[in-house]
């Protein structure tokens, strides 16, 4: 059995906690988090504090809190000989301050409290500094998912910044589909299986050939008839994206 | 039984064919195509031509050909008090110039002719001149789809408009992740169960509130780290699309 305790109660930590608990190859040991009404509900559970001094004996100590808190807040671990690893996908492993053993463990998934996570999918991405402790984060990853992967910091920075357009930037672009909908009374529902059907293409088709519309076909008229439609900032992007896709596809507007 | 005839044998053209050749309420009278090698495979199953003055007797014939196509294509046609409708999104119902009872049946879905589709989600949206024709293209929806939604010329051109953003740029999106997965010799896999989640994320949730990342936190340090990782092309993406999450949000950079 790992024995784990973490540090946190936002959507990662949450879901994290959900699972560990159900986990039997892991025991979690404790959960901290510094306002402890969030972690009330784990008190049949597991060990709750907010108390940093109260902290008990554990393999591996995952800090789950907002990326900018994990410098300040790892160096007030003491925690020697322990492995201390955060669950930053944009956080160097460089950046625990702590005076123990360093590590990572980034799950790349977009988490809501509302949501159910099938984590059995969910890639893990691990870092440690020893071998010895690069294998212990191997395990627990297995224990929770079918995917793991070894990701150096630098490239999980990568990695994080391609996640920024998959994720949050496409998101917006569902918003921006979805107030072009209001704005002219249409039902958004109308769009939605087209969204689904446009993610569910890249499990089989490559981006660059899963390309289609006005922009990759250098649809001029129907780019011109669609901006003078929008709103300045829908235009802006309309236009930059349309003039980075047409690049791609090696054509001239 | 709805006697139809397809004109056309491109994405859409072929999964529709498909899709009627199936449909017990439908009759495939022929189908059309200039370039008759391309609907060969159909020989033994309908009537093929590739010459508009053998045209049969149906109850509707569907233009499925190329948006800027449509006009000149539809006026070669003799079929006075037929009805003769367009599949495109981007095209109004007047454009068509036949004699003929106009109609627009749109499927709102991305078409490959490599996957195949489940047209009994795909949402259709339909326009007639008429009461009566509408309520034969309503027939024929239902037939296909339990989706079927009444939309106008007015209304399609912005749901197309829509459709750009939420498929086609998101597509790119996608793109421009796997370009930076790859710079850093990362596998595009590990992305591929977030670009699900996000997609899924939108049946339950709305889009203003599925939002998440550096923009949406206003996180000022992430941002800056993140666009000195990126080409020209990435960042000039990145910094527009940060700029309208954080104007959505109330937030200034």
């Amino acid at each position: 059995m790992i024995k784990v305790i973490i540090l946190g109660a936002g959507n990662v930590a949450f879901h994290l906690t959900t699972n560990l608990l159900k986990n039997i190859e892991v025991k979690l040991v404790q959960v901290y988090n510094r306002d402890i009404t969030k972690i009330q509900y784990l008190k049949n559970q597991t060990s709750i504090t907010n108390n940093l001094t109260d902290l008990k004996e554990a393999d591996i100590y995952i800090i789950s809190i907002p990326d900018n808190a994990i410098s300040n807040f790892s160096s007030k671990l003491e925690l020697k000989n322990k492995l201390v690893v955060h669950t930053s996908g944009c956080t160097a492993m460089n950046e625990l301050q702590s005076n123990s053993n360093k590590g990572v463990f980034y799950l790349v998934q977009s988490f809501s409290k509302e949501r159910k996570v099938d984590f059995s999918k969910i890639p893990i991405c691990i870092e440690a500094e020893t071998d010895k402790d690069f294998k212990l984060l191997k395990k627990l990853a297995k224990s929770i998912s079918n995917n793991n992967y070894s990701i150096n910091s630098k490239q999980r920075e990568s990695l994080h910044i391609a996640a920024v357009f998959v994720n949050n930037f496409v998101n917006h672009l569902y918003y921006i589909g979805n107030q072009i909908c209001e704005e002219n009374k249409i039902s958004f529902e109308i769009l939605k299986p087209l969204i689904l059907e446009t993610a569910n293409k890249i499990t089989s088709l490559d981006p660059i050939n899963a390309q289609t519309g006005p922009a990759m076909r250098n649809d001029t008229k129907t780019i011109e008839k669609h901006t003078t439609k929008l709103t300045v900032n829908q235009q802006e992007i309309y236009t930059l994206l349309t003039k980075s896709i047409t690049k791609t596809y090696g054509k001239k507007l």
